[in-house]
């Protein structure tokens, strides 16, 4: 059958939809990518998003109102993805969307309880699209004592898993996160959490300094010269001493954090910024392996996917800090990079669809499998009167 | 089979819960009253509930947390209705749940498209009972073109229609509602709208100058004056003579619109306010009905239901002013006036179970009709590994 899985990350470089076909479940899962596309968001409702993830500025209205503009930005997607194709939205089984982050909460600090808010209205999607909506799937591993995140390792189990190899998945979407796959096909022996930063910090300063959404290749990084101050001062970071499970988001490495360094640097050259940006990027997953994978385990492989996975010069620096493992992006091994979210998110809603667990605890550190996500039914159902 | 149906009004007078015996779906529905509790909401969590709801004051953090932190509430009203029985929570079918609204733009305005927003996190209460949950049910009816509001007036029509008379049904929460329900077995001639203030604007008044949370019997209402000048400034509110269908909710006359008041009219004597908001909350009802009903359709009788049914003084208010029709309390007819709502969502969750439309286009004003809310299924499902 045909689905749809959507996904827009913290990064907001776009909404990422995967049309694919999908039979089976759990181990069983056999997934077929049919048609892949990311579309942009427009600019006021980015800066909408913005606004809603700055902790002081935003209103209850805005948020309101923002659920359900995603929810028909999220529509739009589904229909022009099934457009690109001979497939009709009405042969769609369902869509699966993992809506937009603008809050998270990992633990509970002071006065908040851990919890997580992702916003893109199910309802609208379904209306629009006379079809089936699975959303909302983060929140049940935090009912469970999760994080809420990340939740693709399951995902990477089906797609990449059972190959006689111990690997390290890393995704370098608006977050960083690594999912580390042994060799035996035992989903208890994953674990995954995320590293820092991945794109966010880098292409919120190149659109600051630059005009830019992104360093292209990696070309502005390559062109500067780290400074050392500046590195020095994103070192003392404490997120990437944490011991996982632990996850991030653009309240730790977003706008805020971006700009008071831009103020405090604004002295140094901007190519020296984003150099040093994703030396430190680099750091951040390097350091993590060094401290909470490479003692436990021999990787055979890293594989780096998202957006990430196209900064030459970020990849690179990542291999030269892994001397002894070879580096490749998913792109080389034949599976889509860019698509490999929205994919995750398809076989998620698969699973709720088949009331069958698909958090990774291990990875979350929820305290027990748990069934993922909402079910919003086609609106046209049985009429009484 | 059992099931629970949870109600948190704009009043926040505390979460009802009624746990509820249900079979069949739409006009063959057959509901029994269990059990019917109303749970405090501590004050610590009010407060965050009044901060979410004031459109500039509240964090993204805030209403994060608040989300969650309602959803452990909720979850925790399922589990005394239960323990009040010897029904234990592993019985029940499902729960229904209305959610806390925190904000509801009936029609678009300036940037903000229509949209509505309740929280309460369902999957807390999926997994703190191992027990579905249906939740979410205004936004379906919000894509289908309609204000999300009312939603009772499918259970008034399963519950008190079909008995050869032409009736109105006014339920008097935070806010007021109106649901007409004429002779014939049709659901296509009931219509229904909001109102205006129910108890909100009373309440907010006891609170801010008596320190009580309501005016019980209407006491006070009873012991002062009426002020002409403030219920000439009062008449002059834009709501009442808008046209239905129409919504209305904390953001207008809530607390920054009482408080505007009290600051205003400081001078007066504390229950003259309390009397002339009383005055006109019966106002507001009676002058909807002038308006908007009587002309249309003769009431054979009003039956009062919610909070405001225990306020004499609004009562005989209503009763004074529709002179010529006979006005009751639900209680006064043997049926519970508290449960009504609590039990409205028990009957929208069935039906969204069994794929059934149940918004009532006519008071919504949506294009057709849907099925509402959203499904989430109990969290202990198959285990793939």
């Amino acid at each position: 059958m045909y689905c749809v899985g959507l996904m827009s990350g913290t990064s907001l470089d776009g909404i990422d939809a995967a049309l694919v076909k999908i039979s089976g479940y759990g181990l069983d899962t056999h997934v077929e990518l049919i048609e892949f596309d990311t579309y942009k968001i427009p600019l006021e409702i980015k800066d909408e998003i913005k606004k809603a993830c700055l902790n002081n500025s935003p209103s209850t209205a805005l948020i309101c109102s923002l659920n359900f503009k995603l929810g028909y930005l999220f529509s739009d997607a589904v229909k022009n993805i099934c457009k690109k194709t001979n497939i009709s939205t009405d042969e769609l089984e369902f869509v699966a969307t993992h809506g937009q982050t603008i809050y998270h909460i990992p633990k509970s600090i002071e006065n908040y309880i851990s919890s997580t808010l992702q916003i893109g209205e199910p309802s609208i999607i379904a209306y629009e699209n006379n079809v089936k909506v699975i959303s909302n799937f983060r929140t049940m591993d935090m009912a469970a004592g999760g994080e809420g995140a990340p939740l693709v390792p399951y995902s990477e189990f089906i797609l990449y898993g059972v190959r006689g190899e111990n690997i390290a998945l890393q995704n370098i979407g608006g977050i960083g996160n690594v999912t580390v796959i042994p060799a035996v096909k035992d989903m208890r022996e994953i674990y995954a959490f995320d590293t820092g930063p991945g794109n966010m910090m880098i292409d919120e300063a190149c659109s600051k300094l630059f005009g830019v959404s992104y360093d292209e290749n990696g070309d502005i990084a390559k062109s500067g010269k780290l400074c050392e101050t500046l590195m020095e001062e994103l070192k003392s970071h404490p997120y990437i001493d944490l011991k996982p499970p632990k996850t991030t988001g653009r309240e730790d490495f977003g706008e805020q954090f971006v700009n008071d360094i831009l103020e405090k640097y604004k002295n140094i050259p901007s190519e020296d910024i984003i150099t040093t940006f994703t030396e430190y990027t680099a750091y951040t997953i390097v350091e993590n392996y060094r401290k909470f994978i490479l003692p436990n385990i021999k990787l055979n492989k890293v594989i780096i996917g998202g957006g990430g996975a196209h900064n030459k010069t970020l990849v690179s620096l990542i291999q030269k800090g892994l001397e002894n493992v070879k580096v490749f992006t998913q792109d080389e091994l034949g599976f889509s990079s860019d698509a490999k979210e929205a994919i995750a998110f398809a076989i998620l809603g698969n699973e709720t669809l088949n009331c069958s667990c698909s958090n990774v605890p291990t990875a979350t550190g929820a305290k027990e499998n748990v069934v993922l996500g909402n079910i919003t039914l086609p609106p046209r159902g049985k009429n009484n009167f």
